[in-house]
């Protein structure tokens, strides 16, 4: 089911299947979208509700917002003790990686008596959206709040659709439960977006907004944007393979399925300098598909967004893979580290035949929300840097403002600001004058 | 001309004032922008030249739209060498403070085998707007281009609109030519920005595009975001003084009006513990005004949007502060470096009364493309983080895969992902066999 994708030095077709598989913002949903944040900013609470009501059948109201600590410990009950030392294990693993992001504020003390630097500071609120149904996936959860908490933020909240029955998946209360998040409002779509974005009198501001959802939710987090900062707009996952001719096919297909059946826009391509692989990879794809569930979500998006490119040297692989700039890149070439340098684009990378992608969706310890689509050329992953923002600051010395006087007020008065370089030059009127 | 603003503890209405002077962007704007955008995917160039010609009146074409040798030539012959070197002083000063900012590689070696780590790779292509007319201003150029450079970005390209003459601003050539740029594309608007996010025949696709412009220009980014990255949507300028009984009511009268210089919706806020200052600072802001070029833009603003804030003390200044959080605090208290606790939120931060704002706009060396409108609270300066992205990656030996398995397959099958549980059995499969 694997087709070879004939690589003639141009990946323009690829690429452009590659990155354009994000769905298309019709008209009809930014239309709608708009409609339902103007209705939240204006109504508060009561756009809030009603949206609730129509769009996911729950009867929500100021009373029944909030998951209450019953709800929670209900929940939590039906979790074995295996689960929850699974979270927490994975838990450690994300803190131990992403604690190396920490510390960015820094000084300078220069000799001449002025002071500079940047102050870090943790972002106070900020709400976690996680889709309702099948989608709703713990390690994301933890994915998404380790760096927040790392970072320092004070609030995190959480924000999820409820079906009529108000139940929030235990498995989710459990993944919040580890990562210490008690407060979590049962609302979802684009109505929950705005309301965390705008604030109502149920549901407070928050300063960013992170986590997956689906269409209405990710334009609603663009129209917010700026009003709140955001994570970014993912689109469908994706694996890049590159292999050499000593790689393991069995490990290849078992790899490529593994990124294809989470949907079938997702997208699964590897790039090897032997063509022999290719036909056990592909034979090997056939034999184990048969035994997974997902086989025909991972069946569809093999033959639709998958495939085989052949090149004449490992170099060759690396810069077709930065042309792509993939999400997930597996290293399975001998000396797989000795590879770093060569790759410029790649959202999280896989080194060697042990580090297969989904143990990095885990525990691996790096972050598995990560830029799709080719937009690892200018996003990063998920880090403790999304939840800090800077302050830079100065201090000068009197004598040092009048080293830069006369250059300053130069510079402001070409650009035509005045009243900038009366503000260098008013505080050395006094000298003037006893001059 | 400075209205006293009556603080009860509570801003609610001068925070929706400061951070509600965004122009909100109407549906007609967002309409026609969205057809530019979509006319420039569709029909590339021929859109391109036929927009820069309806609104602009220049009759660009694929032999017209760069800035040629001889044109930046001739325009750097009317800067006299002064000017060069204040432009060069300042891109050192910018330069050094920015230096700071590099350095966010890292890696791990456990004992275990386990490496993990984190590569800070720079963009590789960014666009720099630059809008026309009497808003061009090459500090600004300056202040972008300079943490790009220091990132490692190969290529930084300019945009800017120009009239029929097809003349670009001879202050902007040189700024851009201490920064080492020399391809100028001489468009500008939602076009030019469509251009550098989608690519056309003539204009490179960036990964990113930075700098300020007006409603259309900031629209497009909007709309473009996703597609490449974008700086930031920035609004109207403000300061905010917080200076004790002792501070100089000259300097402060003088640090409001530069900023107020900029536009009528610029904001100037003073919090102080004495009512006195209020009443000299007005004096002195009623004084100075007079002899200023942009005395009626001054006034206008600092009468909607400047204002004074009496508190009870220097703790609770700073808790105003941070509620608002200004895009420039100026501190002018006693022991000012000994405030920086307390301070959460601000773009940059101006400490003592010889560190006055315009010389941030300018020459202390921390940047000038800053959050505005409250949005502080999320959101960093410009810095060489901004032009750099990450990629993380892990190298897993064996026996620690091993020791992960068990976890892994029970966490992937938890959410229904057996494909990825199977990815990391398949593994061991031989092992269970010999078994």
């Amino acid at each position: 089911m694997l087709k070879q994708i004939d690589y003639q030095g141009s990946l323009e077709e690829v690429a452009n299947k590659f990155q354009g598989r994000k769905a298309e913002v019709s008209e009809e949903v930014n239309k709608s979208v708009q409609e339902i944040v103007n209705a939240i900013r204006k109504e508060g609470d009561s756009a809030l509700f009603s949206y609730a009501k129509k769009f996911d059948g729950y009867n929500a109201d100021k009373n029944n917002l909030l998951v209450t600590r019953k709800e929670r410990e209900e929940g939590l009950e039906k979790i074995d003790e295996n689960y929850f030392r699974i979270l927490r294990r994975t838990k450690s693993q994300i803190e131990e990686f992403h604690k190396h992001q920490l510390g960015n504020s820094w000084s300078i003390y220069k000799e001449n008596g002025v002071i500079m630097g940047q102050i870090a500071r943790p972002l106070e609120r900020v709400a976690l959206y996680v889709p309702g149904g099948t989608a709703a996936y713990p390690s994301t959860v933890i994915m998404n709040a380790v760096p927040a908490l790392l970072a320092g933020v004070k609030e995190i909240i959480m924000i999820t659709p409820v079906k009529s029955d108000g139940q929030v998946n235990a498995n989710i209360l459990a993944a919040a439960e580890v990562c210490g998040i008690e407060t979590i409002y049962k609302v979802g779509g684009a109505q929950a977006v705005a309301a965390v974005a705008y604030g109502t009198d149920s549901i407070p501001k928050v300063d960013k907004i992170v986590g997956p959802g689906n269409i209405f939710v990710a334009t609603a987090k663009k129209i917010c944007y700026g009003m709140v900062d955001i994570d970014m707009i993912a689109g469908p996952s994706e694996v890049l393979v590159i292999a050499d001719e000593k790689a393991n096919p069995k490990y290849i297909a078992a790899d490529l399925m593994a990124q294809a059946e989470h949907d079938k826009l997702a997208s699964a391509i590897l790039v090897t300098t032997s063509e022999s692989l290719v036909q056990k990879v592909d034979e090997e794809l056939e034999k184990q598909v048969q035994s997974l569930e997902r086989r025909e979500i991972i069946e569809s998006s093999v033959s639709n967004y998958g495939g085989a490119i052949v090149v004449k040297s490992i170099d060759e692989a690396f810069e077709v893979s930065n042309q792509l700039a993939p999400e997930h890149l597996e290293v399975l070439t001998s000396a797989p580290l000795a590879q770093l340098p060569k790759i410029k684009n790649a959202g999280s990378i896989f080194l060697g035949e042990y580090t297969p992608e989904p143990l990095g969706d885990y525990m691996s310890g790096s972050n598995h929300v990560l830029p799709t689509g080719g937009t690892a050329k200018f996003y990063s992953g998920l880090g403790v840097y999304n939840f800090v923002k800077y302050s830079t600051y100065s201090y000068y010395p009197k004598e040092i403002l009048a080293d830069f006087q006369e250059d300053v007020v130069t510079f402001a008065k070409s650009e035509g600001l005045s009243a900038h370089a009366n503000s260098i030059s008013v505080r050395f009127d006094d000298e003037k004058k006893e001059k």
